[in-house]
């Protein structure tokens, strides 16, 4: 087992402006090489904390990547700082610089001068390309051999700092981390919670690490295994994964929901619409951020006003009287109206109390209720949903979506929600009333 | 000017489970007091680790402020290991462990033994109040009279640390800053590029500190003063601002794009209705995100389908098909059939290609055509935008709000985009193209 540190470097960390995501990425994807992250040191670009974070850094680990300080200005400090400590000199390379001088020109834009310096590196370091960008990275070995060091340097910009990690970083990685193979599989699963997952793992025998990773509302679930027969184990735990959370899982590896459902809808030629109350139009934001959703998204009618429910989507006034906009007869109602008016082969309703205001005994702030409308009829269900408003609105959003994959796969309705609106343990977030 | 490090522990940050929001969240709270963060060190649950990040950061800082590790768990060792390090003894306060058994008593849950580790505190810290969970945080003096170091420790959870912080902790922190009185207006921005933004600020004559926040699409700017007349000389700057900038600022200190509308809509009782392309009920999510929406808003109709946009909005085919659907024919069309059939008295409508694909020599990715009907007449407008397809439909859904902003206002139509579709220098996140 080997383990790393991670620099993240720029004012506009510790300062707050910007959010760091770099070092949670890295290190996900570490951990699926079996090397386990000691700690993260994010500094701003002054060159004594660079050189703090540094040398602790090597101390702690013997792995270190680092992000950001790659810029072409003055305050990009990292090419200097590692040169400084480890007293290399600066080495300008040529085919580095052909490619910044050509970029500009294809631009058409006059290149200042210090933009070469993203072509010079520290003596003895190897280039790890940027197919995005115009600063490659690079890694460098330090130390003694007998006790050896490993720099990886990348940009701090996410879109070209991930594919030179996962394409040219990582596979070197794997080769450091020793020559047992190492494989994993991720599950994307909605509608069971963290614990109620590794309750299940639990239950599988062989030898695996088994990793989970909460986004709400969704988790993923890892494998990671080494040794032999690498792919005959990773497809025995995934049998057995299938076998006890089948329904659950919506997707393999880097998916979403929403790109599973285009697939699947592309694949049986069908097409979906949306009514949407409470959600206020995010179901059909999400589906259409899958490039191509065209193909299957015929469009979705955001219904907020009952007049609305009853102009656009037919809802009987009569219904919405006798039943409240928040019912399940509503939310029938709706579903069926958009597949008529959308004339879509699945149309899918949400309607429900996003709060925080606006809830009572009987329907309480985060009742739901999802209708689902196709040619072999309709289904609808009431949920009791819990957190803020935006929790509410994305988990109601969620389960309208798995509605239409489950529907499209003949599996059985999701039961998240059935329960009692019980928060857990005071305290504990994710589960606590918003 | 005092400088402060920043502790973010637990096994979810150091595996990429989690992203660490916290960490940003109090460097630009600390900034509003002049306080500089030197560093942030984020460690998992293990006690070296946790060893080794106080160590530097009170090495690196007089203030040390740390989220995490104050559950009840086994794996929760921050009090542990401060009491270890500082030699304190732990003990237990009656009023905190009197309310986590009330807290348990009230859920009706029976309460492990170990939640009472949440009532010890090293000897000589000053508890400082959760209201939103059962771990209260501390702070405590260590080092000596001449050099003393603070400590600050926090819950882990967002929703829980961020009120103990603005709450409890700002407050103390700004004492410690000493004497001098500081203090700040924020402006919040949209349709202006931080470096615009910069060189406007630059001409704006008077003793403050300057400070930008990109937030995709959106720029915040922050002025911070500190000495005498506080007050006087931030409306000094704000009557600047306001002159130089006025349109762009849609608010100020922490709010949104769509909370300013739905002021702006109640206090002028006027409905709002949406009609979208390609944000695909984006827009309409964007403005159910406000708690009471339903106000104002009555409805979004995400027309995908040409057939759609025919059925539900009255677009004449002959519309579609003499100038396509991305075209500002049709965005008027949209609008004005979304203000009749939602029955508004303004509707915003959005219809572009939000790519990778579809794009063409004449309509390349990116060219987004927006609509507002009012009573008083319709607008229209052609946008060149740039960026992933999540970016131009982000951007696209905040220039519709914005025109409603700026219709209800009175003010003119936003410029943005009218610029050539020409990318800045390659490799900056924001401006190249997707």
């Amino acid at each position: 087992m080997i383990e790393a540190a991670i620099i993240s470097t720029g004012d506009e960390l510790t300062t707050g402006r910007t959010t760091d995501t770099n070092a949670g990425f890295i290190a996900d994807k570490l951990l699926t090489l079996g090397v386990d992250v000691v700690a993260i040191l994010t500094v701003g670009d002054r060159p004594e904390r660079l050189r703090w974070a540094w040398t602790e850094a090597l101390r702690l680990a013997h792995l270190v990547i680092a992000t950001g300080g790659l810029g072409p200005t003055a305050d990009d400090l990292t090419t200097e700082t590692i040169a400084a400590l480890f007293a290399r000199r600066l080495v300008t390379d040529p085919e580095v610089a052909a490619r910044i001088r050509q970029l500009f020109a294809l631009f058409n834009r006059p290149m200042p001068d210090n933009n070469l310096k993203q072509a010079a590196f520290p003596h003895g370091a190897v280039i790890v390309p940027n197919p995005l960008g115009t600063a490659p990275g690079y890694r460098l070995e330090v130390g003694s051999p007998a006790d050896p060091r490993h720099l990886v340097v990348l940009p701090g910009v996410p879109r070209e700092m991930r594919p030179m990690l996962v394409d040219s970083v990582l596979p070197w990685v794997a080769t450091l981390a020793g020559d047992e193979p190492i494989g994993c599989r991720t599950f994307q699963t909605f509608g069971i919670s963290e614990s109620g997952l590794d309750e299940v793992i639990a239950t599988i025998p062989g030898e695996g690490r088994w990793s989970f990773r909460a986004n709400f509302p969704e988790v993923s679930v890892r494998v990671t295994v080494r040794g032999r027969d690498i792919a005959a184990r990773l497809d025995a735990f995934a049998r057995e994964v299938y076998a006890q959370l089948g329904p659950y899982i919506y997707g393999e590896g880097d998916t979403s929901m929403e790109v599973e459902i285009g697939r699947l809808l592309c694949e049986r030629r069908l097409t979906v619409g949306v009514a949407e109350s409470c959600t206020g139009g995010l179901v059909g934001h999400r589906l259409t951020n899958v490039a191509g959703s065209s193909a299957y998204f015929r469009g979705a009618i955001a219904a907020y006003a009952n007049a609305v429910k009853e102009e656009m989507l037919g809802v009987p006034r009569a219904l919405l009287e006798r039943h409240g906009a928040v019912s399940e007869e509503v939310a029938a109602a709706m579903a069926e109206g958009a597949r008529r008016v959308l004339g879509v082969d699945v149309a899918v309703a949400t309607t429900g109390i996003a709060g925080p205001d606006g809830g009572s005994a009987d329907k309480p702030v985060g009742t739901v209720c999802i209708g689902l409308a196709a040619a072999a009829g309709g289904t609808t269900r009431r949920y009791q949903l819990w957190g803020t408003r935006e929790w509410v609105k994305l988990l109601a959003s969620q389960i309208a979506l798995d509605w239409v994959r489950r529907h499209v796969l003949g599996l059985p309705l999701l039961e998240i929600g059935r329960r009692d609106p019980v928060p857990a343990a005071p305290g504990r977030e994710g589960v606590a009333p918003g």
